[in-house]
Protein backbone atom coordinates (compact mmCIF):
# COMPACT_ATOMS: atom_id res chain seq x y z
CA UNK A 1 0.00 0.00 0.00
CA UNK A 2 3.24 2.50 0.87
CA UNK A 3 4.04 2.32 -2.78
CA UNK A 4 0.86 4.01 -3.59
CA UNK A 5 1.58 6.96 -5.47
CA UNK A 6 -0.66 10.35 -4.88
CA UNK A 7 -0.88 12.57 -8.16
CA UNK A 8 -1.66 15.86 -8.05
CA UNK A 9 -2.44 17.43 -11.22
CA UNK A 10 -1.99 21.35 -11.73
CA UNK A 11 -2.13 21.70 -7.65
CA UNK A 12 -2.74 25.83 -7.69
CA UNK A 13 -3.10 26.81 -4.12
CA UNK A 14 0.23 25.82 -1.79
CA UNK A 15 -1.70 25.15 1.27
CA UNK A 16 -3.53 22.45 -0.33
CA UNK A 17 0.23 20.77 -1.63
CA UNK A 18 1.25 20.67 1.86
CA UNK A 19 -2.34 19.40 3.30
CA UNK A 20 -1.84 16.49 0.73
CA UNK A 21 1.87 15.76 1.71
CA UNK A 22 0.50 16.21 5.58
CA UNK A 23 -2.26 13.75 5.07
CA UNK A 24 -0.04 11.09 3.09
CA UNK A 25 2.27 11.25 6.30
CA UNK A 26 0.13 10.76 8.77
CA UNK A 27 -1.18 7.73 6.68
CA UNK A 28 1.78 6.39 5.49
CA UNK A 29 2.29 7.41 1.95
CA UNK A 30 5.27 8.67 1.32
CA UNK A 31 5.37 9.47 -3.18
CA UNK A 32 4.27 12.92 -4.33
CA UNK A 33 4.05 13.68 -7.68
CA UNK A 34 2.82 16.64 -9.15
CA UNK A 35 1.79 17.25 -12.67
CA UNK A 36 2.18 20.79 -14.10
CA UNK A 37 1.80 22.68 -11.00
CA UNK A 38 1.27 26.11 -10.57
CA UNK A 39 5.29 26.77 -10.01
CA UNK A 40 4.58 29.76 -6.92
CA UNK A 41 2.24 26.95 -5.18
CA UNK A 42 4.70 24.24 -5.61
CA UNK A 43 7.71 26.49 -4.52
CA UNK A 44 5.76 27.85 -1.14
CA UNK A 45 4.77 24.77 -0.20
CA UNK A 46 8.17 23.77 -0.29
CA UNK A 47 9.46 26.38 1.60
CA UNK A 48 6.66 26.36 4.37
CA UNK A 49 7.68 25.60 8.26
CA UNK A 50 7.16 22.07 8.56
CA UNK A 51 7.18 20.78 5.10
CA UNK A 52 8.85 17.24 5.63
CA UNK A 53 10.43 14.80 3.26
CA UNK A 54 7.41 13.99 1.65
CA UNK A 55 7.50 17.49 -0.06
CA UNK A 56 11.22 17.20 -0.58
CA UNK A 57 10.77 14.60 -2.58
CA UNK A 58 8.30 15.26 -4.52
CA UNK A 59 8.68 14.75 -8.17
CA UNK A 60 6.95 17.60 -11.03
CA UNK A 61 6.23 15.76 -14.27
CA UNK A 62 5.41 17.94 -17.30
CA UNK A 63 2.19 15.31 -18.15
CA UNK A 64 -0.09 13.00 -16.73
CA UNK A 65 1.36 10.47 -18.90
CA UNK A 66 4.75 10.46 -17.77
CA UNK A 67 3.69 10.64 -13.98
CA UNK A 68 1.53 7.21 -13.75
CA UNK A 69 3.99 5.71 -16.59
CA UNK A 70 5.19 2.43 -14.59
CA UNK A 71 1.70 2.60 -12.66
CA UNK A 72 -0.81 -0.77 -13.43
CA UNK A 73 -3.51 0.68 -11.86
CA UNK A 74 -4.54 4.40 -12.00
CA UNK A 75 -7.69 5.87 -10.30
CA UNK A 76 -8.90 9.24 -10.75
CA UNK A 77 -11.07 11.22 -7.68
CA UNK A 78 -13.94 12.84 -8.93
CA UNK A 79 -17.21 14.40 -7.59
CA UNK A 80 -18.64 12.88 -10.56
CA UNK A 81 -22.31 12.26 -11.31
CA UNK A 82 -22.18 16.14 -12.85
CA UNK A 83 -21.07 14.77 -16.03
CA UNK A 84 -20.95 11.59 -18.55
CA UNK A 85 -18.30 9.62 -17.26
CA UNK A 86 -16.62 7.17 -19.86
CA UNK A 87 -14.97 5.34 -17.33
CA UNK A 88 -16.46 3.31 -14.59
CA UNK A 89 -17.37 4.78 -11.14
CA UNK A 90 -16.84 3.60 -7.65
CA UNK A 91 -18.03 4.90 -4.34
CA UNK A 92 -14.79 5.22 -2.47
CA UNK A 93 -15.67 2.26 0.03
CA UNK A 94 -15.53 -0.16 -3.19
CA UNK A 95 -12.95 1.63 -4.70
CA UNK A 96 -10.29 1.91 -2.28
CA UNK A 97 -11.22 -1.76 -1.75
CA UNK A 98 -10.38 -2.53 -5.07
CA UNK A 99 -6.93 -0.86 -5.01
CA UNK A 100 -6.11 -2.40 -2.10
CA UNK A 101 -6.60 -5.85 -3.15
CA UNK A 102 -4.85 -4.53 -7.04
CA UNK A 103 -1.26 -6.34 -7.59
CA UNK A 104 1.19 -3.87 -9.30
CA UNK A 105 1.76 0.36 -8.91
CA UNK A 106 -1.56 2.16 -8.18
CA UNK A 107 -1.36 5.81 -8.24
CA UNK A 108 -4.35 7.58 -7.45
CA UNK A 109 -5.34 11.51 -9.38
CA UNK A 110 -6.25 14.73 -8.02
CA UNK A 111 -7.64 17.81 -9.90
CA UNK A 112 -6.85 20.94 -9.67
CA UNK A 113 -8.72 22.86 -7.23
CA UNK A 114 -11.26 24.67 -9.49
CA UNK A 115 -11.76 21.81 -11.84
CA UNK A 116 -10.99 19.10 -10.52
CA UNK A 117 -9.85 16.04 -12.98
CA UNK A 118 -10.55 16.79 -16.71
CA UNK A 119 -11.65 14.80 -19.51
CA UNK A 120 -8.18 14.08 -20.48
CA UNK A 121 -6.64 13.13 -17.49
CA UNK A 122 -9.85 11.44 -17.03
CA UNK A 123 -8.93 9.34 -20.13
CA UNK A 124 -5.64 8.04 -18.27
CA UNK A 125 -7.70 6.06 -15.48
CA UNK A 126 -8.99 2.71 -14.62
CA UNK A 127 -11.82 4.04 -12.58
CA UNK A 128 -12.94 6.73 -11.25
CA UNK A 129 -13.46 7.00 -7.11
CA UNK A 130 -15.83 9.51 -5.23
CA UNK A 131 -16.09 10.44 -1.72
CA UNK A 132 -20.00 9.90 -0.88
CA UNK A 133 -21.10 13.22 -0.10
CA UNK A 134 -24.38 15.75 0.11
CA UNK A 135 -25.59 16.36 -3.39
CA UNK A 136 -25.93 19.84 -2.91
CA UNK A 137 -22.33 20.55 -1.81
CA UNK A 138 -20.52 18.06 -3.57
CA UNK A 139 -17.08 19.60 -4.02
CA UNK A 140 -14.76 19.07 -0.88
CA UNK A 141 -11.21 20.81 -0.37
CA UNK A 142 -8.53 19.25 -1.76
CA UNK A 143 -6.14 18.73 0.76
CA UNK A 144 -9.52 17.34 2.73
CA UNK A 145 -10.03 15.03 -0.44
CA UNK A 146 -6.84 13.25 -0.17
CA UNK A 147 -6.90 13.02 3.42
CA UNK A 148 -10.47 11.03 3.15
CA UNK A 149 -9.23 8.85 0.72
CA UNK A 150 -5.94 7.74 2.15
CA UNK A 151 -7.76 7.23 5.53
CA UNK A 152 -10.15 4.68 3.82
CA UNK A 153 -6.95 2.96 2.26
CA UNK A 154 -5.84 2.36 5.99
CA UNK A 155 -8.71 2.13 8.12
CA UNK A 156 -9.06 -1.82 9.29
CA UNK A 157 -12.46 -3.07 9.30
CA UNK A 158 -11.29 -5.38 12.12
CA UNK A 159 -11.19 -2.44 14.36
CA UNK A 160 -14.82 -1.66 13.93
CA UNK A 161 -16.06 -5.01 15.31
CA UNK A 162 -12.71 -5.16 18.02
CA UNK A 163 -15.36 -4.49 21.06
CA UNK A 164 -13.55 -2.58 23.31
CA UNK A 165 -11.89 -4.42 26.34
CA UNK A 166 -13.72 -4.09 29.40
CA UNK A 167 -12.44 -3.00 32.66
CA UNK A 168 -12.53 -5.43 35.52
CA UNK A 169 -16.40 -5.30 37.48
CA UNK A 170 -16.99 -4.50 40.81
CA UNK A 171 -17.87 -7.94 43.10
CA UNK A 172 -20.98 -8.39 44.48
CA UNK A 173 -19.48 -7.62 48.30
CA UNK A 174 -18.09 -4.45 47.12
CA UNK A 175 -22.04 -3.62 45.62
CA UNK A 176 -23.47 -4.85 48.86
CA UNK A 177 -21.04 -2.98 50.81
CA UNK A 178 -22.06 0.03 48.72
CA UNK A 179 -25.59 -0.31 49.32
CA UNK A 180 -25.42 -0.85 53.11
CA UNK A 181 -23.59 2.73 53.66
CA UNK A 182 -25.60 4.10 51.07
CA UNK A 183 -28.65 3.25 52.95
CA UNK A 184 -27.14 4.57 56.28
CA UNK A 185 -26.31 7.63 54.84
CA UNK A 186 -29.58 7.97 53.86
CA UNK A 187 -31.44 6.68 56.77
CA UNK A 188 -29.08 9.06 59.17
CA UNK A 189 -29.90 11.56 56.24
CA UNK A 190 -33.40 11.73 57.39
CA UNK A 191 -34.22 10.61 53.80
CA UNK A 192 -36.34 8.37 54.51
CA UNK A 193 -38.54 10.58 57.00
CA UNK A 194 -40.98 11.49 54.61
CA UNK A 195 -40.59 8.39 52.11
CA UNK A 196 -41.94 4.71 52.29
CA UNK A 197 -38.76 2.61 53.34
CA UNK A 198 -40.54 -0.40 53.01
CA UNK A 199 -38.91 -2.04 49.77
CA UNK A 200 -35.67 -0.02 50.10
CA UNK A 201 -32.86 -1.95 50.35
CA UNK A 202 -34.03 -3.79 47.28
CA UNK A 203 -34.45 -0.59 45.27
CA UNK A 204 -31.61 1.04 46.69
CA UNK A 205 -29.32 -2.20 45.39
CA UNK A 206 -31.10 -2.24 41.80
CA UNK A 207 -29.95 1.47 42.09
CA UNK A 208 -26.31 0.59 42.72
CA UNK A 209 -26.16 -2.22 40.16
CA UNK A 210 -27.42 -0.20 37.24
CA UNK A 211 -24.22 2.25 38.05
CA UNK A 212 -22.19 -0.70 36.51
CA UNK A 213 -19.11 0.11 38.11
CA UNK A 214 -16.13 -1.22 37.58
CA UNK A 215 -14.17 -2.92 40.21
CA UNK A 216 -11.25 0.38 40.95
CA UNK A 217 -14.64 3.04 41.09
CA UNK A 218 -15.82 0.41 43.33
CA UNK A 219 -13.34 1.12 45.71
CA UNK A 220 -13.43 4.99 45.03
CA UNK A 221 -17.38 4.79 46.17
CA UNK A 222 -16.67 2.62 49.06
CA UNK A 223 -14.32 5.42 50.48
CA UNK A 224 -16.53 8.59 49.52
CA UNK A 225 -19.35 7.00 51.66
CA UNK A 226 -17.04 6.18 54.00
CA UNK A 227 -15.66 9.69 54.70
CA UNK A 228 -19.95 10.80 54.71
CA UNK A 229 -20.98 8.53 56.83
CA UNK A 230 -17.84 9.31 59.53
CA UNK A 231 -19.30 12.65 58.77
CA UNK A 232 -22.96 11.87 59.19
CA UNK A 233 -21.96 10.47 62.30
CA UNK A 234 -20.02 12.30 64.17
CA UNK B 1 -27.08 11.73 12.90
CA UNK B 2 -27.42 14.66 11.59
CA UNK B 3 -28.09 15.84 14.95
CA UNK B 4 -24.58 15.75 15.94
CA UNK B 5 -22.53 18.64 17.07
CA UNK B 6 -19.33 19.55 15.80
CA UNK B 7 -17.52 21.45 18.77
CA UNK B 8 -14.12 23.43 17.51
CA UNK B 9 -12.81 24.27 21.49
CA UNK B 10 -10.07 26.88 21.24
CA UNK B 11 -9.76 27.10 17.06
CA UNK B 12 -7.21 29.64 16.35
CA UNK B 13 -6.85 29.77 12.35
CA UNK B 14 -9.68 30.88 10.54
CA UNK B 15 -8.84 28.48 7.56
CA UNK B 16 -9.43 25.76 9.95
CA UNK B 17 -12.56 26.77 10.96
CA UNK B 18 -13.71 27.37 7.53
CA UNK B 19 -12.51 23.76 6.81
CA UNK B 20 -14.16 22.13 9.39
CA UNK B 21 -17.47 23.82 8.37
CA UNK B 22 -16.76 23.11 4.66
CA UNK B 23 -16.52 19.06 5.44
CA UNK B 24 -19.81 18.78 7.62
CA UNK B 25 -21.29 20.54 4.42
CA UNK B 26 -19.96 17.52 2.51
CA UNK B 27 -21.16 15.17 4.55
CA UNK B 28 -24.53 16.78 5.73
CA UNK B 29 -23.84 17.77 9.13
CA UNK B 30 -25.14 21.36 10.14
CA UNK B 31 -24.64 21.94 14.41
CA UNK B 32 -21.18 23.73 14.37
CA UNK B 33 -20.15 25.12 17.74
CA UNK B 34 -17.14 27.54 19.01
CA UNK B 35 -15.79 27.41 22.30
CA UNK B 36 -14.02 30.37 23.33
CA UNK B 37 -12.27 30.60 19.86
CA UNK B 38 -10.12 33.07 18.89
CA UNK B 39 -12.21 36.10 17.56
CA UNK B 40 -10.52 37.55 14.76
CA UNK B 41 -10.57 34.22 13.53
CA UNK B 42 -13.93 33.31 13.84
CA UNK B 43 -15.08 36.49 12.17
CA UNK B 44 -12.37 35.97 9.56
CA UNK B 45 -14.00 32.92 9.02
CA UNK B 46 -17.51 33.97 9.11
CA UNK B 47 -16.41 36.68 5.74
CA UNK B 48 -14.84 34.71 3.81
CA UNK B 49 -16.04 33.87 0.22
CA UNK B 50 -17.66 30.86 0.11
CA UNK B 51 -18.71 30.88 3.87
CA UNK B 52 -21.85 29.29 4.22
CA UNK B 53 -25.17 29.21 6.22
CA UNK B 54 -23.12 26.42 9.10
CA UNK B 55 -20.60 29.25 9.52
CA UNK B 56 -23.09 31.90 9.48
CA UNK B 57 -25.47 29.53 11.94
CA UNK B 58 -22.28 28.57 14.13
CA UNK B 59 -23.11 29.54 17.50
CA UNK B 60 -20.31 30.74 20.19
CA UNK B 61 -20.19 29.44 24.42
CA UNK B 62 -17.41 30.84 26.67
CA UNK B 63 -17.64 27.26 28.27
CA UNK B 64 -17.27 23.83 26.86
CA UNK B 65 -20.04 22.88 29.68
CA UNK B 66 -22.22 24.78 28.35
CA UNK B 67 -21.67 23.65 24.81
CA UNK B 68 -22.33 20.31 25.38
CA UNK B 69 -25.01 20.71 27.96
CA UNK B 70 -27.85 19.09 26.21
CA UNK B 71 -25.86 15.93 24.61
CA UNK B 72 -26.04 12.75 26.41
CA UNK B 73 -22.86 11.03 24.39
CA UNK B 74 -19.48 13.30 24.36
CA UNK B 75 -16.30 12.37 22.36
CA UNK B 76 -13.55 13.81 22.51
CA UNK B 77 -10.51 13.75 19.37
CA UNK B 78 -7.31 13.33 20.20
CA UNK B 79 -4.11 11.37 18.98
CA UNK B 80 -3.72 9.68 21.59
CA UNK B 81 -1.45 7.69 23.48
CA UNK B 82 1.19 10.21 24.35
CA UNK B 83 -0.11 11.05 27.78
CA UNK B 84 -2.04 9.32 30.39
CA UNK B 85 -5.90 9.14 29.21
CA UNK B 86 -8.61 8.70 31.98
CA UNK B 87 -11.29 8.30 29.75
CA UNK B 88 -11.56 5.07 27.38
CA UNK B 89 -9.71 5.51 24.08
CA UNK B 90 -11.53 4.12 20.60
CA UNK B 91 -9.93 3.79 17.31
CA UNK B 92 -12.01 5.84 14.82
CA UNK B 93 -13.13 3.13 13.35
CA UNK B 94 -14.95 1.84 16.28
CA UNK B 95 -15.75 5.03 17.72
CA UNK B 96 -17.71 6.23 15.12
CA UNK B 97 -19.71 2.80 15.11
CA UNK B 98 -20.86 3.80 19.15
CA UNK B 99 -21.37 7.61 17.95
CA UNK B 100 -24.29 5.97 15.42
CA UNK B 101 -25.42 3.42 17.61
CA UNK B 102 -26.10 6.09 20.30
CA UNK B 103 -29.21 7.32 21.12
CA UNK B 104 -29.68 10.43 21.24
CA UNK B 105 -27.51 14.04 20.95
CA UNK B 106 -23.92 14.23 20.18
CA UNK B 107 -21.07 16.53 20.51
CA UNK B 108 -17.78 15.39 18.65
CA UNK B 109 -15.23 17.50 20.09
CA UNK B 110 -12.00 18.71 18.34
CA UNK B 111 -9.02 20.63 20.30
CA UNK B 112 -6.98 23.77 19.49
CA UNK B 113 -4.32 23.24 16.41
CA UNK B 114 -1.59 23.72 19.06
CA UNK B 115 -2.45 21.89 22.01
CA UNK B 116 -5.55 19.88 21.05
CA UNK B 117 -7.80 18.66 23.39
CA UNK B 118 -6.93 20.25 27.47
CA UNK B 119 -7.09 18.10 30.58
CA UNK B 120 -9.84 19.88 31.65
CA UNK B 121 -11.54 19.14 28.22
CA UNK B 122 -11.35 15.51 28.50
CA UNK B 123 -13.20 15.12 31.57
CA UNK B 124 -15.95 16.27 29.41
CA UNK B 125 -15.90 13.17 27.62
CA UNK B 126 -17.22 9.60 27.62
CA UNK B 127 -14.92 8.58 25.72
CA UNK B 128 -12.11 9.58 22.78
CA UNK B 129 -11.50 8.61 19.59
CA UNK B 130 -8.30 9.16 17.52
CA UNK B 131 -7.53 8.75 14.03
CA UNK B 132 -5.55 5.64 13.26
CA UNK B 133 -2.07 7.22 11.37
CA UNK B 134 1.65 6.49 11.72
CA UNK B 135 3.23 7.02 15.45
CA UNK B 136 6.02 9.27 14.20
CA UNK B 137 3.35 11.60 12.58
CA UNK B 138 -0.05 11.35 15.11
CA UNK B 139 -0.82 14.93 14.74
CA UNK B 140 -3.92 16.24 11.55
CA UNK B 141 -4.19 19.62 10.41
CA UNK B 142 -7.74 20.30 12.35
CA UNK B 143 -9.67 20.44 9.15
CA UNK B 144 -8.44 17.42 7.47
CA UNK B 145 -9.26 15.55 11.14
CA UNK B 146 -12.97 16.95 10.72
CA UNK B 147 -13.50 16.02 7.40
CA UNK B 148 -11.89 11.97 7.62
CA UNK B 149 -14.28 11.75 11.65
CA UNK B 150 -17.20 13.03 9.68
CA UNK B 151 -16.73 10.74 6.94
CA UNK B 152 -16.66 7.26 9.00
CA UNK B 153 -19.54 8.51 10.30
CA UNK B 154 -21.71 8.20 7.21
CA UNK B 155 -19.79 5.57 5.06
CA UNK B 156 -21.90 2.80 3.97
CA UNK B 157 -19.54 -0.30 4.46
CA UNK B 158 -22.23 -1.86 2.35
CA UNK B 159 -21.13 0.67 -0.19
CA UNK B 160 -17.71 -1.61 -0.25
CA UNK B 161 -19.38 -5.17 -0.78
CA UNK B 162 -21.93 -4.19 -3.42
CA UNK B 163 -19.74 -5.49 -6.57
CA UNK B 164 -20.10 -2.92 -9.40
CA UNK B 165 -22.72 -3.39 -11.85
CA UNK B 166 -20.86 -5.13 -15.44
CA UNK B 167 -21.87 -4.09 -18.40
CA UNK B 168 -23.34 -6.42 -20.94
CA UNK B 169 -20.48 -9.04 -22.34
CA UNK B 170 -19.89 -9.58 -25.78
CA UNK B 171 -21.45 -12.50 -27.50
CA UNK B 172 -19.44 -15.54 -28.96
CA UNK B 173 -20.75 -14.58 -32.33
CA UNK B 174 -19.01 -10.93 -31.71
CA UNK B 175 -16.00 -12.66 -30.54
CA UNK B 176 -15.62 -15.09 -33.38
CA UNK B 177 -16.04 -12.50 -36.15
CA UNK B 178 -13.91 -10.66 -34.41
CA UNK B 179 -10.98 -13.24 -34.53
CA UNK B 180 -11.78 -13.88 -37.68
CA UNK B 181 -11.20 -10.32 -38.85
CA UNK B 182 -8.09 -10.27 -37.09
CA UNK B 183 -6.88 -13.46 -38.49
CA UNK B 184 -7.95 -12.11 -42.12
CA UNK B 185 -6.01 -9.02 -41.23
CA UNK B 186 -3.13 -10.56 -39.88
CA UNK B 187 -2.74 -13.15 -42.88
CA UNK B 188 -3.14 -10.46 -45.57
CA UNK B 189 -0.46 -8.12 -43.92
CA UNK B 190 1.92 -11.05 -44.13
CA UNK B 191 2.32 -11.91 -39.86
CA UNK B 192 2.53 -15.33 -40.72
CA UNK B 193 5.10 -15.07 -43.17
CA UNK B 194 7.62 -15.88 -40.55
CA UNK B 195 5.63 -17.51 -38.03
CA UNK B 196 4.13 -20.74 -37.65
CA UNK B 197 -0.44 -20.67 -38.75
CA UNK B 198 -0.96 -24.26 -37.23
CA UNK B 199 -3.10 -23.70 -34.28
CA UNK B 200 -2.89 -19.45 -35.07
CA UNK B 201 -6.79 -20.11 -34.86
CA UNK B 202 -7.10 -21.54 -31.87
CA UNK B 203 -4.32 -18.91 -30.26
CA UNK B 204 -6.14 -15.69 -31.42
CA UNK B 205 -9.80 -17.10 -30.48
CA UNK B 206 -8.09 -17.11 -26.77
CA UNK B 207 -6.66 -14.07 -27.23
CA UNK B 208 -9.70 -12.19 -28.05
CA UNK B 209 -11.60 -14.22 -24.96
CA UNK B 210 -8.73 -12.50 -22.85
CA UNK B 211 -9.63 -9.14 -23.73
CA UNK B 212 -12.57 -9.83 -22.30
CA UNK B 213 -15.04 -7.36 -24.25
CA UNK B 214 -18.58 -5.79 -22.71
CA UNK B 215 -21.10 -5.71 -25.86
CA UNK B 216 -20.22 -2.26 -26.84
CA UNK B 217 -16.50 -2.06 -27.37
CA UNK B 218 -16.81 -5.64 -29.58
CA UNK B 219 -19.24 -3.18 -31.71
CA UNK B 220 -15.96 -0.96 -31.96
CA UNK B 221 -13.59 -3.23 -32.51
CA UNK B 222 -15.50 -4.99 -34.86
CA UNK B 223 -16.06 -1.57 -36.84
CA UNK B 224 -12.13 -0.80 -36.40
CA UNK B 225 -11.07 -4.08 -37.82
CA UNK B 226 -13.51 -4.35 -40.85
CA UNK B 227 -12.09 -0.78 -41.79
CA UNK B 228 -8.56 -2.05 -41.86
CA UNK B 229 -9.76 -4.84 -43.42
CA UNK B 230 -10.75 -3.09 -46.34
CA UNK B 231 -7.82 -0.89 -46.86
CA UNK B 232 -5.66 -4.04 -46.67
CA UNK B 233 -7.79 -5.60 -49.45
CA UNK B 234 -7.60 -2.37 -51.00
Amino acid sequence: MDGLKVVLVSPRNPLNIGAAARAMSNFGFSDLRLVNPYEVAFREARSAVGAGAILEQAREFPTLAEAVSECSLVVGTTAGEHRELRQPFRRLELGARLIRRHQGTVALLFGSEKYGLLNDDLSHCDFLMGIPSRPQHRSMNLGQAVAVCLYELIRDPRAARTMPAVKKSATSEQTEVLRQRLQDALRISGYYDHSATAGSERRLRALVKRMNLNHQDAVIWLGILRQVLWRLKA
